[in-house]
């Protein structure tokens, strides 16, 4: 992309309303504009992150065997009055009636209506076990919206539900989301705790929410440090063997980690040795829920089994905050000249800069570069506006592409400058080499 | 995809509340399911063939030159009483009120979000042009949804933006998207005229539909049915060269075609021959409208022209019905089998049938040439469930797959056979060549 073709505004001053860095670093890259209270627009910059987010948490589900599909966003008052829900969720619902007086809602979650998708089209036993999925804009109308993306009203979600015939092939789904978003996660450059969380207005037995440390976060949240030091191992998995799966959620839920609401002392001093207790604040990032019958009960979700009887499938639901990731990286990774993107979620791996632009030379070699990045899908963004070099740089850092490429004086000895925005390191590379030495950077 | 661990619904019997055959195969084919009047949930195939659409649209937005972003569904109503269009809309608008009792809707259009966000960010002329657009499901609370995708009330559409200095640049951003609409809809075989059309509530001079000609339109339009005979020309093009879109535009819009708003007897009989005026039902896939500053105006969207006046830009608005098109593309290809995909929106290539479940070697083959397919990104939809060929078969037909391939007795002298859906001729192919002759029609 050229950015004398693109839509970037770009703000210098930090604006009033935003309280932590992500949202101030959000409006100031020009990645959202408030639409109104806890509503946003999508700036194209910040559209690309939310796309390379939204595509890793697809991939990732489908390796799983989930498989997508997409609801709507607004939903039939019916279907949560034969769960009971709809009068216990509150105020958070959006509640609307249309031209001819009918009860809708703008979808919080999705458990009645896939529940319903279920009941209508799976009979029998031999149909299960299947996970659905979908990312799909959700409202809950939050009394007090803030932190931009991090507590907006209008947020994107990938909820999905696994429908199984017993309790034990339920875990092995529930184990299955868990090794899944662990993998979602890494890929994104984050360390997401899984810990023992409370089921909430989901309801069930068994939940964990998935926490990254940050001290702006809204939870508080207790655990054992020695959950810190494990490394995600992200070799190929088989997601059908079961035992494999429970291995690995084992050797993270061993360890003591749970959040305020779920939180027992007692049991934090006796299992975990006083030195290795730790208490911080932390940002939920997902969560994942088994609840058994409590949906295909109440609304008849039954298959029959092989002696012939209908029995109500158990069901549980897992969900990745899509939208509100796109902050949480940026509290994970940033300084104070801005954004720091992992380049896998990076909504351009290489900024072009020319440090003039009336030097012919200059000009040619920042295209030459420009197309060749671009043949080899290193996604550039030139900065081809007549503008100082100061303020090109200060853009490219601000919004944090992690490869910058300046094309200046060096030209006359056949090299330009290659700098990392993760470290702030400048080197010299010739201008043979220097497309070699990007693409070994992004795939590092 | 192995059918079975896939979630395909597939129905033999025709649901009695479908009026039209797209609706009826869209629903037989497993790929909607109503969620409630005019809104629908997308299954796995809707969403698979749902998706290449978007992919198409999007692709031939940015050869255009047309920057992504993603405006919200829901939008305040103060925006829509500074245009003057809040107490216009009528009761299509499905009008919401939060629980802090502010006034919301969901967006049927985005005419004043963008340009609340252009007059935010953008002040000088240099920055011009621009035209912005995004693929984000609206809500038209229509009085009586019908026809399945075709004209429900949850829809997504594409929606584009341009904002121009004067009236010329802004028609050159009015051809440039008529251009790349006639090329999209080529992309996914469908012949679309464009037609001269009222502008409706979008206001303005200059609009074009965009029309599949098909018995279950509900538009009727008169046209030259020399028009017919045009053939679209997909060469590479210069979208910054005015001259060269307003050269195509010219060549289509010189025929006479127009919708019973717009049509005028008597410049009919005075343009065109009686043996070539046609009168036809047909489907409405898109709309373009330039309205110079009929949101600028009231809205402030301003620059600064070169003068160091305030000057209010030229604006104009482009739509495509992407989920629409699912149903019109169907309308536009099928027989009474089922759907027949074209290659470029088939959720998958290839559908690959065993005719025996218990036969080794058989078993063996499919599964071959299910990864091979797979790897060579032909994306294939294997039939691996313990059912009769003929309902394996009836399978594929319906859901329209381009291409089968079925493994049975033939394999014994090393052949298979290979059947296109369009034509239904089946021929037999060696294993050893079935893999090129499938990347071969693929790619034709």
């Amino acid at each position: 992309m050229r950015l004398s073709r693109y839509f970037l505004p770009v703000m210098k001053e930090v604006p009033t309303d935003t309280e932590i860095v992500s949202h101030q670093l959000m409006v100031r890259a020009g990645m959202i504009k408030q639409a109104a209270s806890g509503i946003y627009s999508w700036m194209p910059l910040g559209l690309r992150v939310l796309q390379k987010i939204q595509n890793i948490v697809t991939e990732e589900q489908e390796k799983a065997g989930h498989i997508p599909m997409l609801m709507p966003t607004i939903q039939p008052a019916s279907l949560w009055q034969e769960s009971g829900r709809y009068d216990d969720y509150g105020e958070e619902m959006l509640r609307i009636r249309d031209r001819h007086d009918r009860d809708l809602l703008y979808g919080p979650t999705n458990e009645e209506l896939i529940t319903d998708i279920f009941r209508q089209h799976i009979k029998s036993y031999k149909a299960l076990p299947v996970t659905l999925f979908h990312i799909q804009w959700k409202f809950r109308d939050e009394r007090r919206p803030r932190f931009g993306v991090m507590r907006g009203r209008e947020f994107l979600m990938k909820d999905g539900y696994n429908f199984d015939l017993d309790f034990e092939t339920a875990i092995h789904s529930y184990n299955r989301h868990m090794v899944s978003y662990l993998r979602t996660y890494n890929r994104m450059g984050l360390k997401a705790i899984p810990m023992r969380a409370d089921t909430g207005p989901i309801g069930g037995k068994y939940s964990h929410e998935f926490l990254l440390l940050a001290d702006t976060g809204e939870s508080t949240v207790f655990y054992d440090d020695a959950i810190l030091k494990m490394n995600f191992d992200d070799t190929k998995i088989d997601y059908d063997n079961a035992q494999e799966c429970q291995k690995i959620v084992d050797s993270w839920t061993n360890h003591y980690a749970r959040t305020d609401e779920t939180h027992d002392q007692a049991e934090f001093d006796r299992l975990v040795p006083n030195h290795r207790q730790a208490q911080s604040k932390a940002i939920e990032v997902g969560q994942i829920f088994y609840f058994g019958t409590k949906y295909s009960d109440p609304m008849k979700a039954t298959v029959v089994d092989e002696m012939g009887k209908h029995i109500p499938v158990h069901m549980g639901s897992h969900g990745i905050g899509v939208s509100r990731l796109v902050g949480a990286i940026i509290e994970a990774s940033h300084d104070s000249r801005g954004i720091i993107w992992p380049m896998s979620v990076a909504p351009f791996k290489v900024g072009i800069v020319s440090t003039s632009s009336d030097d012919k030379a200059i000009c040619q070699e920042c295209e030459r570069l420009y197309q060749e990045c671009e043949n080899a899908g290193l996604e550039p963004l030139y900065d081809d506006r007549n503008e100082r070099p100061g303020a090109k740089f200060a853009t490219m850092e601000l919004i944090g592409i992690p490869i910058r490429i300046t094309v200046g004086r060096g030209l006359k000895k056949g090299v330009v400058e290659l700098t990392e925005r993760a470290n702030g390191q400048t080197t010299e590379v010739s201008q043979s080499q220097i497309l070699n030495k990007v693409i070994e950077i992004v795939n590092s």
